[in-house]
């Protein structure tokens, strides 16, 4: 495989919601959003995790969509006084919030005659948006401009993820490829440091593993050019004394 | 309990890591982190992720430790190429790292007649930072100015949390309870607003429980008045048709 001519897109995450921050939910959509992107070619620079704040959220928006080729938003989109990130995307490029009149009609199909007005405020979008559902998914995504608003709920929001493959597609993925062995990283580092510098297409990580009697580091290599990703791993595992590594993935 | 008489203390969380940005590893320590400052009455506003990266590190840290009271960060204190934040911290505050006598004699303890060179990198610190173990633990915390400069390894960040309960304790904590309801958020909008309106010291947060199947919505009351947020609770319940709530916790 050739190494990859462009470099990769960039992303944003914004992740909302006082329940995060309170400590009352742990953060779960971080990592799908984070796996999807990788599998994408889309590099994820940063991650930035705000209250239910009209102001704060707007600022961010206007912020990272700016620096960021893509923005991905998680939370806010329900129908109650807590969800403000429909409003607050709007706000940030200067537009008003409209009833979507093909939302309307899916949320009025969705209720039937249990249907409210409240119910309705998810039909709601930032004036310009579109509806995304590539892969013909029934619930599209909403997108406006370069921000994708994503639902908080975590079973939601993994239901938006094929819709992002699809119509994301064509970058060239990274590659991971994953060393592990029984040495800490007091003796690894020298090695490290070589494989590092002659491998500048390649990001190599190293993470002790406290808890696994098998391991004591795990050692990444993360690119997306394949030989680039290979050769380094092989670069680093040839440095490695008898009866390392323990594995390789 | 009497209201809160002083605004509470702001937190900022920095967590620095490309494993959490490229999905690699799922980001565990915040909630860990959040749960703690809520106990201690801190505010936490803001969480940053970003990758293992000098410059970035060292913008955010400059922004978040003039933003906030007190900085959490959560990575890079290791040995090897991709440990960065200590130095980052230290150009943040314009200061060099130079090696803590109390944290090389903890090293040279802890490896013996193995400790290397690579070993005792980890006790270096930014000039000026202390050393807290204001609960008696033997590793102490590393605080430069108001940040706080925890490990990434999971394990080993929970080991630093005595350590902040101790050293900042005496806040006001925040308390919260949380209302379970079979009702959906459509016709428990109407309910919602009004008792947002008339309890303005009360953080009221809705949200569908989707593989619950005993409950619809769980509708938290956060707040540091006790009496504050028992009011709220009580007001809403006592909107709630016959049947309601399914739980009060």
């Amino acid at each position: 495989m050739t190494a990859p001519s462009t470099p990769p897109r960039t992303a944003a995450a914004l992740i909302i919601g006082n329940e995060i921050l309170s400590g009352k939910t742990p953060e779960s959509n971080l990592v799908v959003l984070a796996r999807t992107l990788r599998g994408l070619g889309i590099l994820l620079r940063r991650a930035v995790v705000v209250a239910d704040d009209m102001d704060q959220i707007s600022r961010e928006i206007a912020d990272l969509s700016r620096s960021h080729d893509l923005v991905f938003t998680s939370g806010g989109v329900g129908p109650t006084h807590d969800d403000v990130t429909t409003e607050a995307v709007a706000r940030a490029f200067g537009v008003d919030v409209i009833m979507s009149p093909e939302l309307e009609a899916l949320i009025r199909e969705h209720y039937g005659e249990h249907c409210t007005e409240v119910h309705l405020r998810m039909a709601l979008v930032p004036r310009g948006a579109e509806l995304l559902n590539c892969g013909g998914s029934k619930w599209p995504a909403v997108v406006m401009r370069n921000v994708w608003l994503l639902p908080g709920i975590p079973e939601v929001f993994r239901m938006k993820i094929p819709i992002i493959r699809d119509c994301l597609s064509g970058g060239q993925p990274f590659m991971s490829r994953a060393v592990y062995t029984r040495m800490d990283e007091g003796d690894l580092k020298p090695l490290l440091d070589g494989v590092v510098k002659a491998h500048p297409r390649v990001e190599v990580g190293s993470y002790p593993k406290w808890c696994d009697p098998d391991c004591l580091t795990m050692v990444t290599f993360d690119g997306r050019d394949e030989d680039a990703v290979a050769k380094a791993v092989d670069a680093f595992t040839g440095l490695l004394p008898k009866g390392e590594p323990q594995k390789i993935e």
